[in-house]
Parts: structure tokens; C-alpha cells; sequence
């Protein structure tokens, strides 16, 4: 029996603690399989996941050396349409899905060569890939600068509007019955080896049976991980551009494009709105969030480059999100600590498109089933070095 | 007596439409030397006043073949401090009045010819001006870049926080009585040859013997002046950047620097709060304000070309006003149309540096006196062909 005055401990199945795009997904399917869900978040509009581009891009992305990481996105992309479809339907709401594809484009015969060793790689994995001249690029996409060497159509390579989608998640989620409170979780606390709730850090306790740490690049800052753990995710900055289309101008792109501008990445990702995203610098900088005027710059620099016309967009918004990074750039989703404690980040560049492969893995293992099996390089395991079941 | 249930006209001495710096300064002066004045404005955001650097550059800025303006503006720079003084005094705030001078560099051989050619003729109207070479120029301001060709300080242009100085141009007015009304003058009233007062857009008349227009660029749209002058100031858009210093990092300019990069000029103006001002583009694009990408690149690439270190800076913010210009690029200050109607706009890229002497001329012209000989080549008359009596 609590003593006079005391608060009475709140309760509930699962406490989320984040209510970015990976936190709110777990939320909403948790709630919607049964459990009784809170989603602890500080600061709404905070995440990193307002700050992306929300490009839904396994091929186009896929690097040498990453096979895990490739086979994880390639699932994630599969299951995109069917959780988007539901969520729009759920939350009557729609996300900005777009399906005309990626092209990606080398600006001189050097980023043509690195584009087509990177292409040959992607290829041989089984990824779709149509290579297009400099006049099929055009074809493709008429405002593209005629200097633009040549490129590859990956028209598997999606993307989503991540803040609708974001407001369609937390819109579920609320449908769904989740309880956001506005708060920090200070710590995870736990007895005789198992999970039993969370401390807040504005004050009072929350008992529950599972904790779900889902805070992106502040994850390790949640008290009661394994030690291990509190260092694995660093915040990754990345500072992007939105533009949009001054009145009367038709849209200036339909294909995502990704560029390669001597040696620098630059994406262009258009929304049916009229928004143009513009991204993204990739920076070790710590929890700065700060936009500086060299990445603007160069942002526009390197979008000027492969599309002329984007100096006649209006500039509506910069913005810097933190991007939570690991040591091997995979995610980091499974148990870890004691019993009843989940660990859902490190998604880095692909919290978006990994969020409904993310939430699944999750809602498995909070019903006691395994994920599937594209997870399994990418549990907490490796870096504490236990051997625990999943 | 009115008809029953009629508003009751308001009165004043002297309406005066348009709050930006011009409106502003009339205003306060008007009132502080006794008149009873309203102070007509829809949004107080909107003011060009908000968006200029704050340059006060006669000797900088001064061209070929326009020496009745740099004789104004001479005028102007000698009457800003005891006017900013008396400010400061009165609204119990500081402008942030800079008295290094203004440094103007030249990024290459052709920049610096061009310069040097300027110099000369500024120079022959007695203005100071002190050549350095590049190393002068980098012991003056260590940051800029090393490839800069060469330079001239002027050292009696200075430069004022435009924000603040509007800030306390409006606690002053409103110390001093003047009265606010957010609406917009529709039309001056005029009856007998003289005028009677204003309409306002919101409905309503306000009746009085004095109504000055002072709403830059948007002057000709108010009814009642005289045909010819409805057409004589045009928008002209200008963009420009506020940077700041982030943590830690010292200032990076103690002097404006005005640098003609390969033939295109660009301006940076320091603040002692952290503040840098960049600008400024010069579009006709009508009454468009848009912040466009091309531009926002275009200034940071030419910024970053003569200050490199422009890069680290935080972009905090990107904006673009509509500078209020005339056929001949001088202001149109005094009477026109019926007794009692005064126009004071048409400033183009000098309102800040010219709100003191206009203030001045505007009291002079109210209390039935002259004013300065230097306003004489600036009246309203010079456009209607009248030759009416000052």
C-alpha cells in the first residue's frame, strides 16, 4: 500500500521511449495487437525523422560490403506499400507514397565510372537496374542539366513524404489508444532480471512488463542499458533543404533523383505538393543541429549542378536532424538486458524505410516470436557480446 | 452634428501612412515637436525597414553621374549620429551604431580596376577614401580571403543594427504619443484644395489638416496623390542572409566589407551581437518576396569567395524585402497635390541612412518652413511637372 500523499505508479504493457518514425510505428502495432501502449516522447518535434528526405532506397543506396544491410532494406522495401496502405487506411490519412522510381546521375565521366562499378555491384545482387544515356536521362527528366554524363534508372527505388507519414503514425497510434506523455524516460528500471518499468525524468515511475527504447541517437542515454550499449549509436548530422515550386511553375521533377556532382552525393526527392527535398550533408559534429552556410551552399551548389531550374524554386526551409549511426551502420532491433527490454535504433540514413520491418521485428518479439530472419545480424548481441536467444 | 448612430470622425494633427523607418521617424518627430499624429500601417512585419542591412555608406555607394544624391546622402551621414544619440536617449535603447568604416575589396584584376576607377571619382567630390593592398586589407580583417586583389577603406561609412533602429524609432513614437493604427490608408481626403484627412481600407475617416505617405514601395497605391506620382516608385526586391557566429567562435569582422566578386557586388555587414548581415540581390519582379534558392546560393558563394570562413557561420535566417525605387534612383520628398499632403518614399536603398534628414525635411515642410537645399533636386515636382513653391 503506497504511502499517504505518494503517487500511484502509472502502469501499462509497453512503454516506447522515443516517438520518432521507429517508436511510433512499434506504438501503433503494439496497440493494435492488444497491448496497452505508452509512447514517451520530450519533444514531438524534435525527431530526426522530420528532418529526412524519406526515400524508400535499397538499390540505389546499396553499397559494397553491406550484403546484410542490403538483404534488411530489401525486405523493408517489400513490406513498404502493404503498412503504408494500412496506415493510410487507419489513419484516413495519406503519406505521399511515390513510385516513379530512382534515377540516379553522374555529373562527369569520373562519377559515370564510379556509378557503374557501384551499378555492376547492385546488379549482381539481383537488384534492378536500367542504365540510361545522357539523352535517355533527359528524356527521363527534361529539366536535368545537358552536361549531365549519364545515368541508371532504379525504378524500385521509392520514396514517401516522411512528414505526412510521421503524422499519419502518430495519428494511428492515437486511434490505436497509445498514451504519449510528453516526457523523457530517465532510465529502464528492472528487478530479479526482468524488466519492470521505466523512471521519468520529469519525475514519477511507469511499471510495465516491456520497455521498448526506440530515442534514435539519444538512445544510450537511457539508463539501465547494457554498458555496451550506451555508446553504440553517435547522432550523424545531416542538414537538408526544402523547396518549393513558386506559383505557376509545373513540377520540375517526377523520378527521385540521386547525383553524384564530382565525387559529392546530392539527392533531389519531389513531393506531388510542389516540395523539392534537397539533401543531405553527413556530418560527425556531435548534437549539433545548427544550419551553416557552407552546407546550404554546397547543397545548392550540388542541386544547381544537375538541375539548373532549382535556382528559380523558392527556398521555404533548412533544417539539420541528427541521423543515429553505428559503428557498422546497421540498425540495432532485439533484446537486450534484462528480460523485457527492447533496443529499436541505429537505423541511421534508413529509419523511414525500415520502420514498418522495424515495427513487425518488434511486435514478434513482444509476443515471444522470433523476427525474421534478415534481423538476425543486426541484434544488440553483437556489440555486448552475449549470446542471448532471440 | 452627425446623424445619429454615425461614427464620430477621429482627428489628428498629421497621419502619416507607412511604419517602417521613414514613417517611423516623421512620426516621432512630428509628435515630439508637438503635433498630435497617427501612425498608419497594416503590418508592422512587413516593413523593408526590417530587411535592409543597415548600411551607411555615402562614399561607398556613390556612382558616376549622381551628385545631388551623394550630396543628400552626405548630408544624411553627418546627421545620423546626433539623430541615432537622441534616439537611443529618448526609447532608452541602443541601434547598435558601427563606426569602423566600411572596407571595399576586389576579388580580381578587373574588380579592382573597376574599384580603383570609383575611388577615383569619389575621391574628386572630397569624399575620404585610403587604398590598401592585399596584405593592408588582411591586417585590417584577417579572415578575408588571400586571393583578395586589393581594397579601399572608407572610413566615414558606418553602419546601424536596422532592427533595432526601427525597434527604438517606435518605443520613441510611441513615448511620444504617437498613436498606432493597424489598417491601411485607402485614400487622402481633399476638399478646397486642401486636405481633409484619410480613408482607411478598415472603413472609417480620420480627419486632418497634414497626411504624409511614407509607404515605400506601396505609396502609389494609396489614393489622392497626384496621377503622375501614383506610378513613380516600384518594388525592388532584395534578398539577403542573417548569419550568426555559433558558440565559441570570435567575431569574424570588425568592418563592413563591400567586395565586387568577378563584377557582381556583395556586402557584409557585422553586428556586435554575432550578428552578419549578407546581401543583396536587386530584382524587378514586381511585389514578389520570395526567398529563391539561386539567390540564397549566389550570396553565399560570393560571401564565402572574399570570407571563406563565412562556411562555419549559422544560417539563422533568409529573407527579401521590396526597397522602394524611383526613375532616378533619388527619394520624392515633399509637397504635392492639395495643401497639406506631404509624400516622403521613393528612399530605394537608403531609407535607414536617410530616415534622420527626412524626418527633418518632413517637420520643416509641416511647420511651414524649408527644408535642407540638399532635398531641392528631390521634390514630388520634379515627376508632375508643377512648379509649385517649397
Amino acid at each position: 500500500m503506497p504511502a499517504k500523499g505518494a503517487l500511484l505508479a502509472e502502469t501499462a504493457d509497453v512503454v516506447v521511449a522515443g516517438g520518432g518514425v521507429i517508436g511510433t510505428a512499434i506504438a501503433w502495432r503494439a496497440a493494435a495487437a492488444g497491448f496497452d501502449v505508452m509512447l514517451v516522447d520530450p519533444d514531438q518535434d524534435d525527431a530526426a525523422s522530420l528532418v529526412a528526405a524519406g526515400m524508400l532506397a535499397p538499390a540505389s543506396e546499396a553499397l559494397f560490403g553491406e550484403g546484410a544491410l542490403l538483404r534488411l532494406n530489401l525486405l523493408a522495401v517489400s513490406r513498404f506499400a502493404s503498412f503504408a496502405a494500412e496506415l493510410e487506411e487507419e489513419a484516413g490519412r495519406q503519406v505521399g507514397l511515390r513510385r516513379e522510381g530512382t534515377l540516379a546521375v553522374a555529373y562527369d565521366p569520373g562519377d559515370y565510372a564510379a556509378l557503374l562499378r557501384l551499378t555492376a555491384f547492385r546488379r549482381s545482387v539481383g537488384l534492378d537496374a536500367e542504365e540510361a544515356d545522357s539523352r535517355a536521362c533527359r528524356k527521363l527528366e527534361p529539366f536535368l542539366a545537358p552536361d549531365v554524363h549519364g545515368g541508371v534508372l532504379f525504378a524500385g527505388d521509392w520514396s514517401v513524404d516522411n512528414r505526412r507519414y510521421l503524422t499519419a503514425l502518430r495519428e494511428a497510434a492515437r486511434l490505436a489508444k497509445v498514451r504519449l506523455v510528453p516526457d523523457s524516460v530517465l532510465a529502464v528500471r528492472a528487478g530479479d532480471g526482468r524488466t519492470r518499468g521505466v523512471r521519468l525524468a520529469g519525475g514519477g515511475d511507469v511499471d510495465s512488463a516491456h520497455v521498448v527504447v526506440a530515442a534514435g541517437c539519444w538512445s544510450g542515454a537511457v539508463g539501465g542499458l547494457p554498458d555496451p550499449l550506451r555508446t553504440v549509436v553517435r547522432p550523424v548530422k545531416g542538414q537538408l533543404l526544402r523547396l518549393r515550386h513558386p506559383d505557376g511553375l509545373p513540377p520540375v521533377l517526377s523520378h527521385t533523383i540521386r547525383s553524384i556532382v564530382r565525387g559529392t552525393d546530392v539527392y533531389l526527392v519531389p513531393r506531388s505538393d510542389g516540395e523539392l527535398v534537397v539533401g543531405a550533408t553527413s556530418e560527425e559534429r556531435g548534437p549539433d543541429r545548427t544550419v551553416t552556410a557552407g552546407a546550404v551552399h554546397d547543397l545548392l551548389h550540388d542541386a544547381m549542378s544537375v538541375l539548373p531550374v532549382t535556382s528559380e524554386l523558392i527556398l521555404a526551409e533548412t533544417c539539420a536532424g541528427l541521423r543515429p549511426g553505428t559503428p557498422d551502420n546497421g540498425p540495432v532491433v532485439g533484446r537486450c538486458g534484462p528480460d523485457g527490454l527492447l533496443l529499436a535504433t541505429g537505423h541511421y540514413r534508413n529509419g523511414i524505410l525500415m520502420s514498418p520491418v522495424t515495427a513487425d521485428a518488434a511486435l514478434a518479439l513482444l509476443s515471444g516470436q522470433l523476427p525474421a530472419s534478415e534481423w538476425e545480424p543486426f541484434t544488440p548481441a553483437r556489440f555486448t557480446g552475449q549470446d542471448r536467444p532471440r
